[in-house]
């Protein structure tokens, strides 16, 4: 009967499905991303794709900021668990986005941006993008408090640490060299060093 | 003899057909914005886009590009303009970006990020984003050295202050508020103050 591995087979496609999605999103936006081009790409046929979304593209789009908001909040999470000290925290996290962005051709940057600006009229897909940004900004904040920063300011410091380095990854993606991110970086140091 | 109007006239569709295209571009990024779309919205004939642009929608959106480099340029370079004080100066760009933002239902961010993110793998359009980028930051250095920070400093700065431009707008318009903008003028304020 094969019904008995059905489950795990079923799973592994849709996470496969998922997976692809959301790289193609980050590499290329929603709009350019259709739904035959992702069934395609993770190897599955259009019906399973339907299968494990009945709501079609945007029902799989937000599924798949799910999961580069998860993604990249553990990515995050570890770069920022490296150091101690906050400002040398941060810099380190914008030096490993950096050497992420280098290692694959400057190709992937933040999972969400490109989707987040062609979707700004779509309540739950605006939804799902500003979620996702909350949740890193929790990270950071955390991460300050942590290294001893007060909560309040740790708050507003998550904000610009999570836009400089949103920008900076544009930057350094465009111009396909790691400085934006490295004198983010540095400039993080400096902001960091004021709250002491 | 209606050739003597002629220029004019074509100087005036060829200016809607930019500037359509600039800010659909600016709305939705490139792959979603077909050629059939700016020429409607433009209030131009298809045969008239092509007239102008024979080399077809990357034609136009590198004219697109060009035409929002500058526009945006002129914007920040009139509300740095405001203030004397570098810091104030930035803070009070943020400020305008924010209010600008909100005016317009947080629809126009930065000009290029999506056509930017959508289109990293053809260098043509590139190159044209990067020149963007450079141009702005030229501005921001140029503010900096005349409110008397050293030019080296200015250069490194300029990335840092467009990078959280850029971070804070999009974070801004997926939220739908002006915080992030807000808070990243204090944090410039801040940091810049760490140069004196």
């Amino acid at each position: 009967m094969p019904s008995t591995v059905a489950p795990v087979q079923e799973m592994q496609t849709r996470e496969r499905i998922v997976c692809t999605a959301a790289r193609l999103m980050q590499r290329q936006g929603y709009e350019g991303t259709g739904i035959k081009l992702i069934a395609r790409e993770a190897k599955a046929t259009l019906g399973s794709v339907y299968h494990f979304f009945p709501g079609g593209k945007k029902e799989l789009a937000l599924t798949a900021i799910a999961f580069s908001e998860k993604e990249f909040g553990d990515l995050l999470a570890s770069s920022l668990a490296t150091e101690n000290d906050p400002g040398a925290a941060m810099q380190a996290c914008a030096n490993t986005l950096a050497e992420y962005l280098a290692a694959d051709g400057w190709a992937d940057g933040c999972p969400v941006t490109a989707t987040a600006l062609e979707t700004l009229d779509d309540p739950d897909m605006r939804a799902a993008c500003e979620h996702a940004f909350a949740h890193w900004r929790g990270i950071v904040s955390e991460a300050l408090v942590a290294g001893g920063v007060g909560e309040q300011d740790a708050q507003d410091l998550a904000y610009t640490v999570i836009s400089v380095l949103e920008g900076a990854e544009l930057t350094a993606q465009v111009a396909r060299s790691p400085k934006a991110l490295e004198v983010a970086g540095r400039h993080l140091v400096r902001l960091l060093g004021t709250y002491r």
